[in-house]
């Protein structure tokens, strides 16, 4: 008995075995295109009636079939569709049969199911950078108001998390806003490579039917037409761009979301996340958990496993389609649905976080002063090797006799190096401190105020 | 208003936000552990009746409760609990209250969800190792009946790719055996490390209750007790390593399933694979293809990509149980599940394959005859270096004069070297320069059939 | 005794341990970057002399310095340093107080290493791109000579590496140039984001200095300057892209390297490679082994190695710099070493190829002109899926019968179905076949012209 | 002009493009296994020696040779070789010929640099896992004297780095000592499927000279002898699982490493890592930086790295040798030198940490003591979620109130549920509460010094 209600069953005579062919079905997860692959199906119908390979009425009976179809898989999700039934596309053509009968099955006449899914694959993701591209400047969006919202407040700002020097907390927060950027646009220049349109292509060899693709890329919405259909019908960079640029993005995510954890330690006390995005323990009273962050940080493993997995599958693939292929939409649905959620979460976590700068002021070490010290020898002419050498010492000396480095008085400093006169007793505050630092891109309250009102015309309309 | 249905909710104030719920969520991935969850809780349940935290009636009312709860679960799966459930342990509980009440709620003392799932993990990846030893023996006495069917029919043997001397067929499928066997051996490895038991280390510091792990660690069917709390509850080294064993079973996998495509492909058509396990192409009626080695080769990027996912996630990760560990379930789940799906399709494959080893006799190049002529310079105290250089430029006159190596007579080999005579005109006879190499593990016939019965005893009863 | 010699050995009471010394050191790797170092240092040292903190005798005497330093080093390697220096910047340092004495310690004021290592890295990375740029045109190049030199010879065109259609050999070669054009402009994109500057976020608060940072933009040839010290000094988003981009375009070129060494097997015989990219074995005097492309193939997975090995890296790293990042360069370095070997060695390979095009042409399986007959039957107006059934059979009947599919008179396919009337004797002629392909990028000559021109004007001047 | 001096040059008519010989040469890495190569040779030469291949004054010449070989090798280096040899098995055996004469020609006889180069990567890899085996012990040592050394001090116990409950000092050191076991059992368990000997494998065959296996086996101080010689001769199952188990124990490293840069961080300040293994910054001269245990951290993206790198360079690798295999070492090497380096500069950390206890004591929040009242109640029979419900609402009127919960008397607590009745004022100590936890493997004094006491046996002889 050969697999007759199969697309390809003509040449076989025996069925396949049911655990193969559950491995070899995609429907469970291809059915996430349907309704691309019904717009594809919609726009190519039109071309296969301009060229004479069906008629106005098969061409009337298709379109409106296909919109009932929509409206049922819609509704009815992978219920509607027989236990047979191997992909979306045949799960498409088979509704529209059952509906209208024979003219659906001239649906398929001068394509494949190589250049299908391949168009199908890129319009779906097209729609989703578009989603994911909103989500992000939402999510840059809550940097800015953080920012926005207490411009001058001083923290401790670290290095190897160690005290290094003051910083502006709004400063701190804009570092992410354009690490961010730069995520964003490495995702908007992916755009112009999904929008390749492969349908046409057919097999690998090209429609032998007359079809104008120009048409086509104008109906289904793409902005190029591939130029080679070995090419077109099997390359999958896009895909493979796509997930990297969203590991990148998962790495700032990762790294805001560790700071905010330690951050937010009771050691720390910097910030107070909200209920609504913490747990607490079931045997721990006391526990307030960071889970949002947490998982936020741990689903880079996922991201970048999604990753990995595509570049191994396509590892020493040989040219045109093969059936690895298939493997693709796994990673990709889930990178999708993965950085969406996160990037959602976290912009809840901004809006409902209690920052703490309190105690961010409190905690700042005045040993992290010294290099102000050393910039003020350097100013009047020591060399900066020797300049830090001897800050250096006197670093020393506040550890050794347990001493505030931020209470010394110019004559202590005077001790010292002479080169220290002048410098006055209020060299350790912390305003002025900041406010030299205004140089384009430094922690200074104006230059900072520069970055915000800069970052707003991007984010906030 | 706290969320006073979550086990923690006690000095929470605000419900979570709806997105970050969903996020928080693992019933949807961690139901599948609910027999192994309901073990623990029987068996925790006792010794919590022997230290006198419940009382008789209440032991047996949860052990008689659980048992009602693991049906219903078996039947109605993620249904039968409400949306708001985080996860199974809180699942099993609630389900549990609703039939008994009260003595449900003493269920969790003295334990914490961070040992608690760590036990259930480790009792259910030990269950699934097993199924997945049985099916690694499974394709690996297919392999073995095959070589046996044929033991002494030559083939081309090749290094990369391009062939470099006969060897026999049932020599080649024996190598997948031994590669086989280690992985088959390192999982088994593996075992005694997840054999150890969590349970007792509550959150991080143990349990306040006198427990008797002994005890709990029988009735669960570990090897072990783990020795330390803070160890025991959150490392997941075990998950690491299962995933890494899968990955490099699915290494040698995908070497199988690569030169079984390459080899059924029609330039060597070595291979018929069946009806069962193949499908067509929608536009192109000749085609049969080789989806389910293809499939085969492309997991290996989902379990690599599993296991990076895992390495990613535990990277850096702070001691002891932090949320980012709920992501540790969905990589060794759908590894578990790959695996099973890859090993039993591909012993159908090899059950139903049609081996054609007349062409592999005939596609025998004799060229791949050379080694034997160094050989026998070689036996007759030419430096192999000289006999190499030699034959090197025999091989060089065949090509540029179109004649077959294997035609050459004795006369015409001394032409180039007086030490082949006496070589005889049968030099180039398939059978003699196999049996030339019964050493052990070589590839001729005595050799192979030794492999083979050493063989059987591990797979065949 | 404390370490004088180190650049922050101030505070410091004792000497680092010789084992953490060796690990702590990155001048074995970094001093690749000493040209960038030393323009660095020139383009600031004219700054701190326009700010006052250097006079014009001091910045005569360093960039004069500096100029015998770049030729000492481009002389003498890493032999002319010391070997407790750190550094390439602690490294140009040293050399240059040797020669000029103290003010040359001047040189580091208002700078940190965090923002010059991130500088020269960028500089450096710039370069490099554009050499390989370079070298995937040279490679595109060679693609595209090879197809215009055989614009109308057949192969057989695969999927699932089993005959599918038969396509041109050309339009095959100009799958890959596209492929790799897309690997091309990925790359250019990567630059705008290369091309920012850090120099002035010194640690990562910004210099306290009024550095001009516009005119070190321009002295040092970037672009843009970073908008956020702690983003500029410490953010590595720029080589993970570097390094996926790299990865992607591996994966284009191990699926070249796979191909070509299946096709140049001597099953296939489609092509001849060189003996100049090409080795024999020490054991058997007639191989001649694909080395080249082997290496090229198995290089993917150093590529992939070094992109997962900065990604897991950074994943979950804090904020600003962290000492971790000194791992970065290993992987960047190699990566660059790597792909342009790689470019170049296949570069010659496609330089030195034989193209055996009477081979590809003899293998072709009529069996692959079974989709034309489908085609036909469609255009007269029968369901394409009726049609592929019908072909699917006669396709069954051939095997069966021993038959070639070419064969078949009109006659013989009317008795399958009366639509076959007027297909004549010669369906099955190749040349027409492929010229039904001239949809723009089908296989089609016109097409594969268009292609092949449209190529020329952007890699061959 | 052919390659003459090439160990296969016989059939070759051109030479080698110099920048195709660069990418071939494997001779820089593969050096490293100079001894193996040798003492290889030497074993095998006795076997040629047994079966007639070489006389007895052949034998004598080759093994005095061989040792003067080593010792040039060994002085010299690199510097010692043509620029025109291959790899280091070429390399033995042209040094040889340069001493000896032809004779040193006849050592190849019989076998393929395919089993020569994998016998010697696994008596190369033996050596190495002993003698990180051995610094993992020191590693240990150190983390059971350290253990040991503060038994009874208490630190805040994390989970998801908030406050959870107290630990003993001890017992946290303690957890990685036994995560540590397990990755040392791990690396033990390989050792059996490194320690099987390809040679006799010769290319892919089985050699064709009656070697006596076991002999060799014997000689060279392996355990087993591969049992078919296409999978003995290019299998790296064993590089995967090293590579994983490095990877693995990496991650537990990695755990350590996050742990103490927090742990010692300004805001923890429970360590005080010593300048031995601290840098500082070139421009805050306030910095003493965790560099090590950065560098630790950071090296897990490259031992990660290593390991994808193999994995993707051995999927879809056709069986038996491939060139690509050639690109296993420097993985493999650079695992080694990193593993080694990354344990030494741990070691040392730990002998010359200071452990700050008092701070850890004083930093303990009282409100990680809730557990102890919720233990409480339901040792007093009300069920655990109840009395989770009830201390839930102390915590939160404690943060309301900003009252320490250690401070509660019996009397504040009866007021929120009358079992409290009987608990005492001095339910608070935390001497007391550790003491509840001495169940096997949890945080008690007894408990941590019995774990101390079985590690000792273990590590310290």
């Amino acid at each position: 008995m050969s697999d007759v209600k199969k697309p390809w069953g003509g040449r076989f005579r025996e069925k396949n075995h049911p655990l193969f062919e559950k491995m070899n079905r995609s429907l469970p997860f291809d059915i996430r295109m349907y309704k691309e692959d019904i717009k594809l199906n919609s726009a190519y119908s039109k071309e296969l009636n301009r060229i004479g390979v069906i008629n106005d009425v098969e061409l009337k009976e298709i379109l409106e079939g296909l919109k009932i179809v929509e409206k049922e898989i819609e509704r009815g999700g992978l219920s509607v569709f027989d236990s047979e039934v191997e992909d979306i596309h045949m799960g498409v053509e088979t509704l529209l049969a059952q509906k209208i009968g024979d003219s659906a099955r001239k649906m398929h006449t001068g394509k494949s199911r190589n250049d299908q899914v391949a168009t199908d694959m890129r319009m779906y993701l097209l729609k989703e950078i578009e989603v994911i591209l909103e989500l992000i400047k939402a999510f840059q969006k809550e940097i800015v108001l953080l920012a926005e919202s207490r411009v001058g407040d001083p923290m401790p700002g670290f290095t190897h998390l160690r005290q290094a020097q003051p910083v502006l907390f709004s400063h701190y927060m804009m570092s992410f806003f354009f690490s961010i950027q730069r995520d964003y646009e490495r995702l908007s220049d992916l755009k112009k490579r999904v929008s390749i349109m492969p349908l046409g292509s057919a097999a690998l060899a090209g429609s032998a039917f007359p079809l104008n693709r120009e048409n086509l890329m104008k109906e289904l919405g793409f902005d190029k037409i591939c130029e080679n259909s070995m090419d077109g019908a099997s390359s999958r960079d896009f895909v493979l761009e796509f997930l990297s640029d969203i590991s990148i993005l998962s790495i700032t995510l990762s790294k805001f979301a560790e700071d905010f954890i330690i951050f937010s330690s009771e050691a720390y006390n910097f910030f107070e996340l909200s209920d609504k995005v913490t747990t607490g323990s079931s045997i721990m009273p006391n526990k307030k958990n960071p889970d949002s962050l947490e998982l936020t940080r741990g689903k880079t493993g996922r991201l970048i496993g999604n990753m990995v997995a595509l570049f191994t599958l396509l590892k020493s693939l040989p040219s045109t389609y093969n059936k690895d292929l298939q493997e693709d939409k796994d990673p990709l649905f889930d990178t999708i649905d993965t950085i969406k959620e996160v990037l959602e979460v976290n912009s809840i976590l901004l809006q409902t976080i209690e920052v703490k700068t309190e105690n961010m002021l409190n905690s700042i070490d005045s040993l992290s002063f010294a290099t102000e010290l050393a910039d003020y020898l350097a100013k009047n002419n020591l060399p900066f090797r020797e300049a830090h050498r001897i800050v250096g010492a006197i670093v020393g000396d506040c550890l050794d006799k347990g001493i505030f480095l931020k209470d010394l008085k110019e004559s202590d400093l005077e001790a010292y190096c002479s080169l220290f006169r002048g410098i006055g007793d209020k060299w350790s505050d912390i305003s002025s401190i900041i406010s030299k630092r205004n140089l384009f891109g430094g922690t200074g309250v104006e230059s900072v105020k520069k970055q915000i009102e800069y970052a707003k015309k991007i984010v906030v309309n």
